[in-house]
């Protein structure tokens, strides 16, 4: 318990002292079956364009094996503002107009930090 | 429905013909508050080796910002082989047995393929 009283933050990782403070955002999206391919098409097209902003890291797009309806967007920016950022940009705009009515139940969303690899693992 | 019937398999994505076989786990880790930094220590050591071995691109380990107990292991594999071959390896199975004893509940984990970035994105 020593941990969590001496090191917790609510940026940092704990019994970690080497600075990780990317903030990752998992987002998990559940999509109507019949719009798989448009939800593809939209979420690649504004993957491709988040990744050019310099507060992101990686944009990642997982979908699940064992239900091909199941999305994960891993989200990794350079530091806690980078996300407010991006909800800014007319691509994350677009796309969040352009999801709206395929999914078949609402996003949600878990943050972390890394613990592993650190600041410069994440291109 | 036309794309569940004709572009499902056990192994790619669908709705992409870019040939995205990543073979991605995460694995969720409940920690015991108390054995917080000794699973850090074991996790990293374990990630830091498993990024050596030749199958696998990633091996992210993430902790959750609003519960410092529970981790993420984001290991991406190169095939559909490879999660074995890692279950072989000697930091494997020491981490393995390092950690058993730390867990506050079992482990669990869900199987994801790569939508984007493709396979040439991922290290």
């Amino acid at each position: 318990m020593l941990v969590l009283r001496s090191g917790a933050t609510s940026q940092g990782s704990i019994g970690n002292c080497k600075g990780s403070i990317m903030f990752i955002v998992n987002v998990f999206v559940h999509v109507k079956p019949d719009q798989l391919e448009s939800f593809e098409t939209a979420t690649l097209e504004n993957a491709h364009s988040s990744v050019q902003e310099p507060g992101i890291a990686r944009f990642d797009v997982l979908q699940q094996q064992d239900d091909l309806t199941r999305f994960v967007l891993v989200e990794v920016y350079r530091t806690k503002d980078d996300p407010a950022r991006h909800k800014e940009t007319a691509h994350y705009q677009k796309w969040r107009d352009t999801v709206a009515d395929m999914m078949a139940e609402p996003r949600s969303s878990i943050k972390y930090n890394n613990v592993f690899p650190d600041n410069n693992g994440w291109g």
